[in-house]
């Protein structure tokens, strides 16, 4: 359980208050606000705030004066119009803010978004959680032999339970140490009270890549799709593609007619190289396309019909 | 008067709806929101939007799970704290979203600031209203002697009302040969059912830097304090001061323990150089100091008696 | 003309130093270096500085010692792979810096690019020109009846040549009177010795957006290429597409091997949504497909269409 | 030592290389370029490339066609007079590239800088060295009492003995799992020809954040300049100051004007609040100004002090 019954307890006494606003609201994403998503063993995401709605892309691409039409049916066409033609900056208008808890090797992924706001809990200034991160076992994938970056068949057996219990003692016994090191107990008193114990900075040295941190990131709506396109798809770690498609879920609570087009016009959708296209456009005109005749490389040849379904 | 009768309405029709939201809410922005502050001859500045408040800067700041306390004195310690030793990002987690009608030239200065997002009606789809900015007589300065770029003492008599009466009617012709280029008169209607009109993409280009254009635009409280500590400075031309005093207003509104800070370790501080520390230290130990003997230039000299009250 | 003699006579200069450098070499863009490539009636583009080349992407892809492979092909097939797969890192760690000369009108559609450095000749410290930009008659393009942002026929005879007449009529008025209200003649002397002139910061608001600004334009070739996708497409206006069209010239001497896989898997592909993938299975499968029930609405399927050479 | 013989050689091969430029070089870079130079106990930074220098500067800040001034004097006095009004375009012109040997704890911190482009070593990919940072002796400080994210004294005899023992075998032993789970030895060899090993994502959590990354990083002058007014700050963890003050060597041999302008006027002054001029005043009027009595906090009382040499 990621939260403790006094942070839930926290949480419920927010999400009791309601107060009046003239603002747009997102009464779906209203009904999320505040409560953790749970993700893998220890993580979670939780909505901390939003801006905007969908209006609020109709309202900024039109630079309008009022709240814009009411009729779902024209916000849905220029909407679709804005994603096809990548005009991006009516999404930018709409901004969210999550709370995240992951583990370290995939804070180490994600940071990489640089277009988006982040205040991270600091283990300069205070001490983690012992909370670390472990596949389950269905997660513990062997390396792919065909692509250095994947995963292969899950590991069996005595192999699995070698791999699990050597993560979970290296764990535990980096976490002892760590706070040997800082000289406190988990209720924060000396272990030993005639020592002083080493810098913050220095003891959080010597816990592992999967120890989970936490922090408060914000982004605008652009950028969260961009975000989604390369964490939720099928290439991305499964340990960050689990937080993803959390945040796919609030996102069409948020932003239904953004989230329908986003899935449509990028998710769903392929890109065609230049090669590809006039391969296409010749068998289309009833032509035996093979790869050799194709121009394309096998490996760009493969990705290609893979695509449209002929693989 | 910027806004039409039935622009003024749409905005009191959206300023009637109220709905309730678990989010934090600005009570004296939400007092403010949609309605415009007027600025220039035919600007305003108006809130569309804003996402968190003064508290969430210190849940951000602790990466809490709660709303953070709700003692003001503590909230203000550490937001003090923050501003004084930068610590930016916590700032970076508010947002605030306004429409602006601004004259062509200072929207040129405004857009430099990139960390921002922008939704500018386009001049290539629609056609520019018949609005053009032209200087009080109180603000047509003339050209500084001693600082190249600034203004000095103001125009007088002829010689203003002759610089007025040439941006004046070299606007209104501008503007009259525009719509002679698209063939169109103040209703949309062709002015000559024969001719077709040049593409909007060209003619506005006989438009000059006074005319307005309006945006949306869009930013977080940092990156707007950033802005304000530049545009709100007496070294800004006054014609994008004007604006960035009145989001002042909004920002005391919105957020006054920020704003508070942002006065008193921003605005109201000045920065020492090195040699001008050394300079100081000498004076406070009873040295008579002289710009000759401290090391800095003369330019140096007078900004820092100017800074200390000397001048 | 847009450069003076004197100015071409530095450039010249410039041009004939050479000192050796262990950096990265670009042999055809050093060819290229500072001279100006002259587009539209007064502006140009030249290359100021640069920094890396295609094997500095393929160093950095590997964050690698050395400086990687001295065999084409590897660089070409790794580099082919990077842009096929959007790893955009790898690309952002070259740089170009441009020196600019362009109308305000296209300065304000380019400047909408926010990752790249700006450095702009200030019209609030210096007087500008007299160069406005005035478009060919085949430019004069009448505006589109199917597409609000675009362009239709070219204008012809007497309708033609009164659009030149004020365009041209109102920029020279527009800059004389520029002049008076500064008090300065072209030599920069007082027109009037007794009168002081206007601050040039408000005497700028009479020029029209065709008049010339210049800038230093710095930007890293992953966001330069992302300018040119947008910049160098049709759909583009003609006044900023030339200016990307001379760019295009110095990618393909700069980065040869990006410039091919960038006309390969961006400008020259094209992109299906989920609903047009679906459409092309059927097709391939031998399925008569129409617009009715395909499920794409009129316009993206003459969208796709177009992109198949079946429009 | 952090680069194996190979490595070097690859290096000197580089620099053996000499090509003639017309861009602008910066001599006493070239002589550094390339060359690791050595911080902490495994790890390196060294400069991979550079664009522009001091007179580049300048040459944007005019958006001239030449060179600029070959006078240093003039130079220097613009330089001083863009960093002392915050004029920051200008530092934007100019642009170095690293390569970067550090701990991964240390490559948390400098990531947080966004206003950079960045390529790491992939451990999804590649297999991480066995390479950790130990503290040195003089280094293992205990937790400052008065300052939560601060260090207080060095810990001593059986303690820090203790703690960098408990280091030592604990990364020790993190690696020789990580290999186990990987199924491969120190030369790439499977260690048990049966198994098939843990994919690369995964195993890599077993590491602990002292491990070693290194990337490619590469950033602007400006941004530069802010990176190292943060982290070669007194206040910065001495694991990360450490980077910066070998860059700090190489911005004085890059752009010496520059370099020179940001010590005496961002590193080496000092910023007061408002109520600290009002303070200040008083003081220099002679009054006897007490921490009770001049409206400031005890600890802000004490920070402007220290900065003005009183404490």
């Amino acid at each position: 359980m990621p939260l403790s019954a006094q942070q839930l307890r926290e949480i419920e006494e927010q999400r009791a208050e309601a107060t009046p606003t003239r603002r747009a609201v997102s009464p779906a994403l209203e009904e999320m606000l505040y409560r953790p998503i749970e993700v893998l063993d220890h993580g979670f995401v939780r909505v901390i705030d939003y801006m905007g709605d969908d209006a609020a892309v109709v309202q900024a691409a039109r630079v309008s004066y009022g709240r814009g039409t009411r009729k779902v049916s024209q916000d849905s066409g220029l909407i679709n119009y804005l994603m096809r033609h990548r005009h991006t900056t009516p999404f930018e208008m709409c901004e969210i803010k999550y709370h995240v808890k992951l583990p370290i090797f995939v804070a180490r992924q994600w940071i990489r978004h640089r277009t988006a706001n982040v205040n991270e809990y600091s283990a300069r200034y205070s001490i983690l959680d012992r909370e670390f991160y472990i596949p389950a076992p269905a997660q513990l994938a062997a390396q792919s032999r065909s692509n250095r970056q994947g995963r292969g068949d899950v590991l069996q057996g005595e192999e699995a339970e070698r791999v699990m219990r050597l993560l979970r003692e290296d764990s535990e016994r980096a976490y002892e140490h760590y706070q040997e090191m800082l000289n406190e107990d988990d209720a924060g008193e000396p272990l030993d009270a005639e020592r002083c114990g080493l810098a913050r900075e220095l003891a959080r040295m010597n816990l592992s890549l999967n120890f989970y941190t936490q922090w408060y990131w914000k982004t605008d709506l652009h950028n969260l799709m961009h975000f989604l396109s390369l964490r939720a798809d099928s290439h991305a770690q499964y340990e960050i593609r689990v937080y993803a498609d959390a945040m796919m879920e609030t996102l069409r609570a948020w932003t239904p007619l953004c989230a329908a087009a986003f899935e449509e016009y990028r998710m769903g959708g392929a890109h065609l190289s230049a090669k590809g296209v006039a391969a296409l456009r010749r068998m289309l005109d009833g032509e035996a396309v093979t790869q050799e005749n194709s121009g394309l490389s096998a490996r760009e040849w493969r990705e290609m019909m893979a695509a449209l379904g002929r693989g």
